[in-house]
Parts: C-alpha cells; sequence; structure tokens
C-alpha cells in the first residue's frame, strides 16, 4: 500500500506474509548480458499493457485507469516519466516493472495518480505480480487518498486491497468518518467480499500499513482453484473495486470541495508527507536495489522522491 | 470498547455483528416488583465477584485487577462511587451490571480505571455476559489507554479485545508506533491467538470502534464448544491478556514518561476526550435506558459524563 512496493518485499520475510517461504535469489541473478539501450526501447511493454497480470485483473485495471482518465481528464497532467522509469527490469530479466505517474494540474484536487506493476520470477518456479493503482491529494482538499492493489504470488493465491486511506486521525474527527466512510455506505463492499468462503482478512506484516487503512478497507487474501479464483476476481472483487472508485470519484474528486483552512493544510501536507516518505523508506527503499541493482534503483527512487 | 458498553447493544443489530439475530425485549420487561432499597443493599453482588462470568474469565479478571491494583497502588484513590452505581438491575431482574471506578492520584499517569461487568438475559434462554477493564491515562503521558473486555454470548461463542489504544495518530507519529508497538513485539500475542483454529477476526460493527484500534489490536471471536473455548480462555488468551498487561504497566505506567509539551497536553486532551464522550454517546447513550429504564441510566450516565 502507498506506493507500489509496500508490502514488497519486507512483507515477505515477516511472519504475517502470505509470502512466508519466498526469498529472490532469483531476482537478483545478473546473468544474463542486458539487452542494448536500442533494444531495450523497442522492447518495453506500456505500463497499459499488464503484461504480466492475469487477465481478470489486466482487464480490471484497464476499466479502472479508463475511467479515472476519462474522468479526471482535465485535472491530469501528461506522464511525463522518462521511458526508463516508465519501465525498467533487472539485468538477467527475471524481475520486470512499468510505473505511470500523472501528476495533477493546479486546479485540481490531485497531487498525482500513480499506476504501477512489477513482475517477478520466483525461486520456486513461480512469480510474482503486483499491480496497483493509487491517487493521492493535494492539501487543496482533505478528501480522502485512493489506493487498489493486487499481489498475486501464484494463480491460486492473491491479496487484494482497496481502500480510501483517511489524510485525518478519525478518533478525533468523527465527523469525517461519517462523511467518507459510514454515509457511503463504503463497508458494504468489504462485508460483500467477507461472504466468500475464499475469502480470508489479510494482515500486513508492517504496522505502519495496517494503520493508514480506513476502517472499511478492503484487506484481503483471496486462496482457491486458478478458476474459481479469476470467476471471484471477475464478479465480486471487480464490482467492488468500481463501486470504490464510483465512491471516490464523486465524493473526493468531482464533489464540492469542503473548505481547508491554512492552518489544517500545513497540518495535511505534514502528515500526507510522512504517510509518502515512510512509505518509501519501508518499502521500496530496500526492495528496489535488491531486485533491480542499486542504479535502477537510484534511477527509479529519484523520480519518486521528487513527487513527496 | 473504550467503557463497557460500546459494542453493546447497538452492535447487536449490526450485520457485522456475532449477536445477529438477538433482540432484547427480555431485558426491558419490567414485571417483576423491584426489591426494597433494604433488601437490595443486602443482595448486592460486588464487583470483583464477577458473580455472572465463566469460571476463566472470572479468574483471569481477578487476576488481572489484583496485578492493577498491587502495581498502581500508591497511584489510585478509593473508589467512590455510589452504591447503587456500583451494583444495579433492572426492575424484572433480568438484567445486571456492576461498575467500578478508581481515579488516578493528581503525580500519576492515570485518568482512572474502570472495571465494569454487565450480564442480561436473552429472549433466546441464554444470556449475554460482558466483562471488561479499562485504564484510561492522562495528559502527564501520551502513552497507550488500556482495554480488556469479553462479550459472551452463549457459552460457545465469545468475542474478545485486549488492546493498548494509541493516543497520537500512528500514521503522523511512526515513533510512536515504534515505540509502543513494535519494539514492544506486542503484535506477537495477536499473532499466537490468531493460529488457533477456533479463533476468527472480528470486525466491530461500529465504525468509530474500529478507529480507536491499535495495529496489533487483539479483536477476535472465538467460536467452540464450551469444554475447548474455556480451555482457550485458560491457557492462551490468558497468557496475552497478562503479557499485554504486563507490557502496559512497565511502559506506559511505571517507565519513565516521556516529556508531554503544553500544546501536546491540549491535543491529548481533546482527542481523549472525543474518545471518551463518542463512546458513551454511540454506545451506552442509547443502550442503558432501554436495557435499566430511564432512571436507572440517568443516574450512572450521570456519574460516567462527570468523569469525561
Amino acid at each position: 500500500m502507498a506506493l507500489k512496493f509496500s508490502h514488497f518485499p519486507n512483507s515477505l520475510s515477516s511472519t504475517s506474509s502470505p509470502f512466508l517461504s519466498l526469498t529472490f535469489p532469483t531476482c537478483t541473478r545478473f546473468s544474463r548480458v542486458a539487452s542494448s539501450a536500442s533494444q531495450m526501447d523497442n522492447q518495453r511493454p506500456r505500463f497499459t499493457e499488464f503484461s504480466y497480470a492475469s487477465p481478470p485483473i489486466k482487464d480490471l485495471m484497464v476499466h479502472l485507469i479508463s475511467t479515472v482518465e476519462s474522468k479526471m481528464e482535465s485535472m491530469l497532467l501528461p506522464c511525463t516519466l522518462p521511458q526508463d522509469v516508465q519501465y525498467f527490469e533487472n539485468q538477467s530479466g527475471t524481475a520486470h516493472a512499468s510505473l505511470y505517474i500523472r501528476s495533477g494540474t493546479s486546479s485540481s484536487p490531485i497531487d498525482f495518480i500513480l499506476g504501477s506493476w512489477l513482475h517477478c520470477e520466483l525461486p520456486t518456479g513461480g512469480a510474482l505480480s503486483i499491480t496497483s493503482l493509487s491517487s493521492y491529494m493535494n492539501t487543496s482538499t482533505d478528501a480522502p487518498h485512493l489506493v487498489i492493489e493486487f499481489i498475486q504470488s501464484s494463480p491460486t493465491s492473491l491479496v487484494l486491497i482497496i481502500d480510501l486511506p483517511p489524510r485525518k486521525d478519525l478518533v478525533l474527527y468523527p465527523d469525517y468518518l461519517n462523511k467518507f466512510y459510514q454515509e457511503t455506505e463504503l463497508d458494504k463492499q468489504r462485508q460483500l467480499l467477507d461472504k466468500i468462503t475464499e475469502v480470508q482478512p489479510y494482515v500486513s506484516p508492517s504496522l505502519y500499513i495496517r494503520s493508514v487503512f480506513s476502517p472499511t478497507a478492503i484487506v484481503f487474501r483471496l486462496d482457491s482453484e486458478t478458476e474459481r479464483l479469476e470467476q471471484i476476481l471477475r464478479d465480486d472483487v471487480s464490482c467492488a473495486a468500481k463501486e470504490v472508485l464510483g465512491i471516490w470519484l464523486e465524493l473526493c474528486v468531482l464533489g464540492e470541495k469542503g473548505e481547508v483552512r491554512d492552518d489544517e493544510k500545513a497540518h495535511l501536507k505534514k502528515r500526507d508527507s510522512v504517510f509518502k516518505s515512510k512509505s518509501i523508506e519501508t518499502d521500496i527503499g530496500s526492495a528496489l536495489p535488491r531486485m533491480f541493482g542499486q542504479e535502477t534503483a537510484d534511477r527509479v527512487l529519484g523520480v519518486l522522491q521528487a513527487l513527496l
């Protein structure tokens, strides 16, 4: 959560992780000679191809991003990431990733939207695929962020996160809780998924990540044979993700912005900043060098840190 | 959570509640003539008798309260509650409750400790028993509160809550999260209980109550045949509750108090106040009159509100 690598790979070594037994020697092998720059450019997959996602996740992500971009078109600047950050891989070709970032215009409530996917071959012979779409708000509003993320460790096992992480302390601001979570009936979507036999609550190994979720967060683990898992993704998870995105778009992005006082803006800015930098420090900071080598990691982290 | 009736009875009508099908006509019948005052005085059960709790819960609560009172003896003033608040029942004798409150001395970090039990006969022929021990800190420290609560709806079904609810916004204060939750390894206790087959995560129907828990909160539902349930309570739950209490006593009560600046004190006071009053408003406010009649409810609520 909170930028795309947040559960990964630190989470994989935790006792709470579904990926307990996995390690990443495969991802850090540098046995193959890297492709030349010109070859790379021709072969680069585009972000929206979701080259390694399972079909239902790919279809859902294409739908979600298309919805976001059509509803928010006037609010978003073009993606200006360098080509070698929009797509990058390790030297052995066992780890691949793509980033897609569009900043909000100055008059919009959006700081930036961030899409990503990552694919990494595993020593067990399988592969790990993470696919995510997040949106971070700016301080013209106190409305919640958006996070949608799928972490698939095998064709039969998946962690899914769909949430509007709150930007205020809900214990101190029950009216905020009421406006964005109670009155929107967001919990209905969580309850519907929770009723599915193959769905179990997922507890992130990171205490910080657990803390950023809202009380209606959909944070589940889904274990089933492939066909049934894909059916649940197509029928139930897709429906929940579209509903949550719809509520977020209507209330947080396109709805009337409540006034945010200057002192509140300073507080929001500080909280958002800790939220983003803590996620990078905890997760991406150590993960990227191990997976993609220091040079690529520095290049990608440099771009991300410029957003904070 | 947060004062003793917090899951009850509003939670009982929610779709997320384990007590989904229960209603409370039995608790509000006024068919019997109330005992006279003199009879009542002689018959009043004392708080520490835990007259209606199951044996392992009674034994555990006696141990916990004895530990708290011996370790914190110099910090606590005597309980000065009126007799008819220390114990009260409804006119038909189908609902009984006991409160026990000791305020902290002016030099202690304790605002007050609050113990309670409640027993209510159910229309189904069974009974609901809630037993709890909480401690609320004052603003000389920002250390977490303590909450331990058992909600038993039948001999084979129980909800248990053991937590140190944080007093600061964990997203904004990762150092606080680290100090009180990460370094104390509190999550180990949650993980141990989570491994037990009969233990399932419990999601409170109240979004506000979900928000007040820490990321290491033990919030579980336990369903099993009576003997096994009591064994889990004696072996596993008791151990976890004692460990968490030990950590809280050592770090939050008896440990060195970190300095709290005046502006932080004001913020803590406001947050604690919202936390306590919101719990009363949401839960006790409507529950007490329905269960015990308006007169008794007013008497008890008056005492509780004076603590806020």
